[in-house]
């Protein structure tokens, strides 16, 4: 691998009741509650145009996560048989990006109410895309 | 902000017929061909699991993006309002992190060849997933 390893920008943060990784859902529709993302104030602009009922990916740096796990069982189930972690969706991963489909329930300024999403308080956000189509991802 | 900047690991290059920007297309369902997915060799146990027929989704970095774009016309179209960056999908953000949509034609040791993907050759990979649930982003 011969390119300089690029280097993220956190552009905001996850503001959450949820504070324990213990206690999060594995999945946004499995009992996650709404947050707050507050942005970066040098991105408010980035925002523009983004309002309540709009669907949105969110990209996150799952920072608890482990980085040097290829292999695992899904789920930490270990009643199901090892596998690569790139047919899994494990936070344990090279590079534990979140994607996590959400519903923007009110715009604010430089802050956006979403639900839900299953990250701890705390975590870093990279980046917030439109989903594009209902099979995008 | 107050954490240091993650660091992201290439984990593999995308080898696309494709090697112009201004000759891909904006999303891999508008005409993306097939293109090969070269993991880095010491991740290949990462790949235990992924076969013909999966449909997954890629995050690469988009490395020739812009990342002080805070502001744009959408699809690059002057008639189309000035919109936050947020609010598109364009490659140029401050966190240039492509989601691509794809199916797996074929999986090979330490490869896959998947289709359609818009990414041009030598794009940086950062991720493979499977594909959650249908309207996972």
């Amino acid at each position: 691998m011969t390119e300089p390893e690029p280097a993220l920008r956190i552009i905001g943060y996850v503001r959450s009741a949820l504070t324990a990784l213990a206690a999060a859902p594995r999945q946004g529709d499995e009992g996650a509650p709404s947050a707050r993302i507050e942005l970066d104030p040098a991105l408010r602009a980035g925002l523009d145009g983004v309002a309540a009922g709009d669907e949105l990916v969110l990209l996150t740096w799952l920072h608890r996560s482990r980085r040097d796990v290829l292999t695992l069982h899904p789920r930490n189930d270990p009643s199901l048989p090892l596998t690569g972690v790139f047919a899994t969706r494990s936070p344990d991963r090279p590079n534990p990006i979140g994607l996590h489909r959400v519903r923007v329930v009110a715009a604010e300024e430089g802050a956006l109410l979403v639900e839900p999403l299953e990250a701890i308080d705390g975590t870093p956000v990279l980046d917030i895309k439109p989903v594009w189509r209902a099979a995008d991802h």
